[in-house]
């Protein structure tokens, strides 16, 4: 028969600094009953996402998340029970079903997965991972928001995060002449240049100075995909050729500040004719098809990697949350429910 | 015979915040013969340009002004010896001739005036304002950066001085929807909304939070035109419509800072998908010509203003360029020589 209940995750308190044990609050409830159009799916892997950070303490478009509400998050799981003819027991979904282990849910808000995508090297996480919206972000990112040329120069930060670690190896599919990756130990400043195919790696816990390193390593660079803010940009900024463009795909350093840092280094807008942009990837979810068909033969022909870190326990992702600020994770960081 | 000298401004010390007595000193040369090629140049008028603030104090995109060099701005004069066929005894002419009274100058460096422009309501001082540096980057600003669509509202920053004067007008005459300015006296505002055409106008010295005022007055605005910069953005920014788009022409409040304020509210770039471009207008400097022309018939037919205050006097050019940090000027501001 499956799940009758859900064990979930929801805002106990909003965190000051970097949430903590006391932000989050593990309940369980009852499932409903199954009503007409609807499924009810048991949850395999969620991801644990730094873009929802802002809405866990502040009024964000998509609004501040509700003391006592789920914990938002992209999930995939296998449909237990359905009351729709597009959605069969076994099936394996992707969707945002938020930190819980089960749910009922309508059956047009789970993506079913498609066998022609998921085979060979592409693993169901990758559905919220590569192919999912961190994936998503990389490609439109490079491509629609930075409009990527053939033959730049590409400095990424988080370089090893799920974004950043794609949108390097998606860089150098699509063109670019020199990719360059910002990362936070050796190990993972390795990978990035013998596994990843990067060019160069920079790891900015090194001694020195940060805007030289960059500017060592890059020659002068077009394009900042930005997914950190703070210093780290105004460094950045300094390292852009002239037309640069910066593609604000996250702004991780800021999500945790009481005061925010933003941005210092604004003269070099005018000077060197700078465009900085930001994006919300679900603006393009009507391309994402042929994007996620292209990045699975990437994969599959080895051309493309991505890096997971399953964290196996429900009641361990408020500690592995937390972790992703401290630049504990090195690749997809996502919880294996059960 | 016409000058022999020439008195002329040069930098006598970096200055910290505004410029003041101490920043330039006054001094007389000699003019040296005139070479083939070369013309002597009586000049009757510069301009006063708060832009090259920033090259007074350290190192930008022009290089930092070397102490004990002269003053850079655009200026208009008189032909007083020609020896290049392009230019004869009398012509006017404008061009970079910094603050002094006469040069010697190659006649290519010169931009003869056409009588095609300079008829009617287009007075010679145009040529270095609405039809010079400022007018071209309220143009190119609009058409290129921000990318003016039908329809749209327009929010503008130092909506009284030439740049945003203009910008304002344009934007109207190009097709947008709604213009809102904002400026530092009642006067200013008045002039905008009864004379210039502006929909509205906010002066910011009034009480009130300048945020809610921009919010009432726009109804949420598509287009900041930014000639300021500083905490005047980071409110603009939370007045953005969804792909708001922030031209910047000028950041004014920041030429003066030891410490740059730049922008603090940067979180909406991703939630609200903006975008910020900055612009260095003679990039545009071939697509001039027909701006002009455009212009110059506005100009005439009364649908587009310009305002100049014209300080009499070489000697007072240092206490009116410092007046223009402290939003004394209501137009552009300019020397008249002799």
């Amino acid at each position: 028969m499956g799940s009758t209940t859900t064990r979930r995750w929801v805002l106990a308190e909003r965190p000051a600094g970097i949430p903590d044990a006391n932000t989050f609050k593990l309940e369980e409830a009852d499932l409903p009953e199954l009503a007409d159009g609807e499924a009810r799916i048991r949850v395999t892997h969620f991801s644990l996402d730094p873009g929802m950070r802002p809405a866990l303490s502040r009024d964000t478009y998509v609004g501040a998340t509700p003391i006592g509400s789920l914990i938002t998050s992209a999930g995939i799981g296998i449909v237990e029970e359905s009351k729709d003819d597009k959605l069969a027991e076994g099936d394996m979904v992707s969707g945002g079903f938020g930190w819980q282990s089960a749910l009922v849910i309508k059956a047009r808000h789970c993506v079913k997965h498609n066998p022609a995508l998921f085979r060979d090297k592409v693993t169901p996480t990758a559905a919220i991972g590569v192919l999912g919206i961190p994936g998503m972000t990389s490609w439109f990112g490079l491509k629609n928001i930075a409009e990527l040329k053939q033959g730049e120069t590409v400095l990424i930060s988080s370089a090893s995060g799920p974004v950043g670690a794609t949108a390097g190896q998606l860089a150098k599919l699509m063109g670019a002449g020199r990719v360059v990756g910002i990362a936070g130990s050796q190990a993972k400043c390795d990978w990035l240049t013998s596994e990843a195919g990067f060019d160069a790696a920079i790891n900015y816990r090194d001694p020195g100075i940060l805007e030289d390193a960059m500017r060592d390593a890059t020659g002068g660079a077009d394009i900042y995909f930005d997914n950190v803010g703070g210093e780290m940009l105004d460094a950045a900024i300094n390292v852009l050729k002239p037309n640069g463009r910066i593609a604000v795909s996250g702004q991780l350093s800021e999500y945790n500040r009481d005061e925010p840092h933003g941005i210092r280094n604004t003269l070099p807008f005018i000077t060197q004719r700078l465009t900085m942009r930001g994006f919300v990837v679900l603006d393009f979810v009507r391309e994402f098809g042929p994007a996620a068909m292209q990045m699975a033969q990437w994969i599959n022909e080895g051309r493309l990697l991505y890096r997971e870190e399953i964290v196996d326990g429900i009641e361990n992702a408020p500690e592995a949350y937390a972790g992703l600020f401290k630049g504990e994770n090195f690749g997809r960081r996502l919880i294996k429910v059960s």
